[in-house]
């Protein structure tokens, strides 16, 4: 197993590229809720089971997510300049984008980055798909990039000897940060909540962590106050799925309580921020909040774990006020949550 | 099987003695582990059986973990009266008492029930396995009788349409304060955190729940704070595995960081207390907190969850101070945690 999920000397959770990738004009993921124990390929052939294994959560993690999505609108393209498909462009690319873009409607980089591909198509100058192949592969390099310098300002904040507390899997700035750490001769530790229902923490990061040689510990998110109480936790970082201009942000279900304890317990709290905030999104009031499907919180690896009566609800994401957070680490530097809107609005992404 | 778990038209869960019993002179668990989809016996036939069925977690809850251990002690008692053993009555009842009070050290009901059963043994009057019994079977009694009376007092906490968050199984209590409210024509919800990681409150809370057509919601551990700032919580209840002279509780890993997000979102938090305070011990400095093996954590239903080199940390108890809880609910009726030392000291337990 480790053989296969390390590939290139590092973790296969680093590089967005090693789980989301074209091969012979198919789109394949590789299944997020089957790591780590099993490494297994999903194949998407068109942009609606890219939607569905969206959907789905075969991917996850906001950036990924918007590559995988990307990547749908490129099937929709190729299939329609191969013929195999007798639409017309326009309305066919403008519904697959409509459709990729409602999988998942919390996070923002999944709508910012089909809306800019589908903006920036030259109609008069196809093909199309290999257009938006060119941008989805600039974008990797930028989102790469990004996640690397995001970390490299995160590790600014270690010191040594610092124990981290991590919630869901925060995307590869978080490894990049610990890497930074460990060069620079920083003893850091992880301990890393499993993440309810999918397990993201126990399967995702504290695997990843553990890939790069750095201890990691994992928790259920229960003992979080119990572990700050203790002593334990010097510091807590995780990921937004959506940074709004105020310093609010939304991320994995489960922040909200982790930053509202971190707040009693004196531990501060920083958000792995990369791109910074959604110019479109003012504050709370513009972040629909996703409500998932019942039965994924009644049934564990395909057995139902309570009674058949019993209602499940299921709240993916949550909302974090700024006054909780700490800073906002980004590529461009920290900020304090009141003035992430000075973040600069980059040149162009794509 | 519906009609296997509806025991006399009731939850199997609202008495001891539905999942705790003797039978052939054998000692019968059901073991909460496999509940609900399964209901299988687990069959002690000595102490060291027994001493091994609780640390396993075949039972659950304070109470039923005391009879059972109680029951440990009767099959001890028997062996030795029964000539299955030549050991001499005093060394091998007080090495059986030490084993099983040894086996899960956060609880308070488990050793308190075996030190008096062990010290009311009246050695000049065999056979001392007939007196334990029949003190068990009295105890049983009083258990059942606390449990509904605390269930009675808990009852007149609830209004018509609150909905109630649970964390972990609360005991029969909870079940009683339901069918009271429901008896009082009171609509009553629940909310039941799933209570990772050996999942009682789906499996064992929100189930029975269900089966007195109370409606109720299971969540994972990490949706309370959102559910709470939703305004969907108006009141949460927990157990107390062990309740100190000031007032200071030990619970379900959990408890503390409900409290902590109850207290900030101002949800009252009460504690179903049964038979109020353990005498012995004056605060948080004399509960010890049981840490189980990380196994526990690092696996779900036989699967790892996580990469090899991972480590888990479990520790099964926290610790909630009184500033964090309006009121105790006893069978002598409600208390706010700085008076529970006032709680009567009940005439003979046994």
């Amino acid at each position: 197993m480790n053989r296969r999920c390390i590939i290139m000397g590092e973790p296969i959770m680093m590089k967005t590229q090693n789980s989301v990738f074209l091969r012979d004009e198919t789109l394949v993921l590789i299944d997020r809720r089957k790591l780590p124990h099993t490494i297994e390929e999903v194949i998407c052939t068109n942009y609606e089971e890219t939607a569905m294994a969206i959907e789905k959560m075969v991917v996850q993690g906001a950036g990924d997510i918007a590559i995988a999505a990307g990547y749908g609108l490129y099937l929709a393209a190729a299939a329609l300049e191969k013929g195999r498909t007798f639409t017309a462009a326009e309305p066919l690319l403008f519904k697959a984008k409509q459709r990729l873009t409602q999988t998942r409607p919390t996070g923002y980089h999944l709508a910012a980055l089909l809306e800019k591909l589908y903006a920036g198509l030259n109609w008069e100058n196809p093909p199309l798909a290999k257009q938006i192949r060119q941008k989805i592969e600039h974008l990797l390099t930028v989102q790469q990039n990004r996640s690397e310098t995001t970390g490299r300002w995160g590790a600014t904040l270690l010191e040594d000897q610092d124990t981290i507390l991590t919630h869901c899997f925060p995307g590869s700035a978080l490894l990049y940060m610990l890497k930074d750490a460990l060069q620079a001769g920083k003893n850091v530790k992880v301990v890393a909540t499993e993440t309810r229902p999918y397990l993201q923490g126990a399967r995702l990061t504290a695997w990843s962590v553990s890939q790069l040689n750095v201890p990691v510990t994992l928790i259920t998110d229960n003992m979080a106050a119990y572990c700050m109480e203790q002593g334990m936790i010097k510091k807590v970082f995780t990921a937004a799925d959506r940074i709004a201009l105020d310093g609010t942000i939304a991320n994995k279900i489960g922040t909200l309580q982790l930053a509202l304890l971190a707040d009693h317990f004196q531990v501060p709290f920083y958000i792995l921020g990369y791109g910074g905030p959604d110019r479109s999104c003012p504050d709370r009031h513009h972040i629909p909040i996703e409500i998932r499907a019942p039965e994924e919180v009644l049934h564990f690896a395909g057995i139902r774990i309570t009674g058949t009566e019993v209602a499940g609800f299921y709240p993916a994401f949550d909302i974090t006020p700024p006054q909780l957070i700490n800073k906002i680490i980004t590529d461009r530097g920290l900020f304090d949550p009141q003035t992430i809107f000075t973040y600069p609005r980059p040149p162009s992404l794509l």
